[in-house]
């Protein structure tokens, strides 16, 4: 990359839907979660679980994901590899909602996703999938 | 992790401020800048350099990060191992500014820091480190 080169021309390719909801399904384990917490921009990182009705998440009370039933939030993630300048993201946008039903509550107990930073984390959440879009660089 | 485990026993440990401006500028290549953008909050992943006086990015004409001059932003790195459930993160809160300062920016050209993104970026960005937190999650 010369100084010279000519301005403003791109290397990001824009990802399709499928392929972004394909990387959100299998491409990372972890998340980051941003939010708005006393009027500040706040981003977190959080492992999930996509299916086809959103991404869930799991945590306990008194953090401040426990604090987002009802709020707008971003879920990004990515991979990047630094010596080739190259790399991928994923931006979902979306509602949370806590989740109370009691059979899906027992489905997603048996089921893969633990938290990290919990030794038991019995408050789920399920993030709406509003909008995604995602871009790649390719190696230089 | 057994569901029979106490509840709410945290793994996370909180790091301290130094530990986290360590973090910030030899922990990683690439961080999260969050942001809201049309009222909805916004994550996108950005190269970035570190120096004494905060977080600097640079980007082109016409991107959502070209127009952060005065917003109010998140901005996170983190490294994580999945197979341990392990990891670290930093947050760190702050104002980003625009920088306009012809020296600044001559000096800034001839440094490290190039725009994965762009084959040529010459806005560049300082965001102010108002406050800074960490966290990590020991191996099980």
């Amino acid at each position: 990359m010369v100084e010279g080169d000519p301005p403003s021309v791109s290397r990001l390719e824009e990802l399709g839907r499928d392929e972004c909801l394909d990387l959100l399904a299998h491409g990372s384990y972890v998340g980051h979660i941003g939010f708005v917490h006393d009027g500040r921009p706040v981003i977190l990182p959080v492992n999930y679980l996509f299916d086809s009705d959103g991404v869930v998440f799991r945590t306990s009370a008194g953090t401040q994901l426990s604090e987002l039933d009802g709020a707008q939030v971003a879920f990004e993630l990515d991979d990047n590899r630094p010596l080739v300048h190259s790399g991928w993201s994923v931006l979902a946008q979306g509602a949370v909602r806590r989740i109370s039903d009691e059979n899906e509550m027992d489905r997603l107990r048996r089921g893969p996703l633990r938290a990290w930073a919990w030794r038991s984390a019995d408050l789920w959440f399920r993030m709406s999938i509003d909008g995604i879009s995602g871009r790649r660089i390719a190696e230089d």
